[in-house]
């Protein structure tokens, strides 16, 4: 209840919500989607500040990815960015990406807050 | 818990993920806000097959949205569009719209799956 509670506060505060949208180059298709996986994975399961990280692909562009990320603070967001499986999945793709944009969004209905489960 | 269960099931098997990304005259921006929360509200409120329905706003263009919705099946999905709220809103807006794309996705990671606070 009580880390309920400071989740709830937080998405009303200092949260920073998110949109990732990225092209990846097909001849990387596989392996990009395994390190991605991977690193959603991880910044679940050990990371409290990561409060909502959903990777999609496109169904009839495969290549086109958009993630949803929601970080309790900014101190969060900087924290991600120093995790050993961030940095595995930044230095490991780099050279799959052929476009990224990061999007700054708010929500417009924010009483309704999102909850990701955190474990498998 | 029961409930909880069928909408993991659901999450698994027939959910519709979709991504709605639309640009707005800048002449109804309050409006068109105005609209979409409000249909956003009622369908949270009123129909247990809208799992996710989730809009954003860009920070930087303020005209720009994407709107994440998860619906529990393609009959889920149905219904939605014939409800008097999401009528309401598609035909008050119509005039707002500047364009429309609706885009079908999956979850990369959908063993986390993402739930949402229902009510106020």
């Amino acid at each position: 209840m009580l880390l309920a509670h400071q989740n709830t506060n937080a998405q009303s505060k200092e949260t920073i919500t998110r949109l990732a949208v990225l092209e990846i180059d097909s001849a990387y298709l596989t392996e990009y989607k395994s390190f991605l996986k991977e690193g959603v994975e991880q910044a679940l399961k050990k990371e409290p500040g990561v409060l909502t990280i959903y990777p999609m692909a496109e169904v009839l562009r495969p290549t086109h990815f958009t993630i949803l990320e929601v970080y309790a603070s900014k101190a969060a967001y900087e924290l991600h960015l120093k995790t050993p499986h961030f940095l595995k999945y930044k230095n490991g793709t780099l050279h799959m990406v052929k476009s990224l944009q990061l999007i700054n969004v708010y929500p417009l209905t924010p009483q309704f807050t999102i909850h990701q489960k955190r474990k498998e």
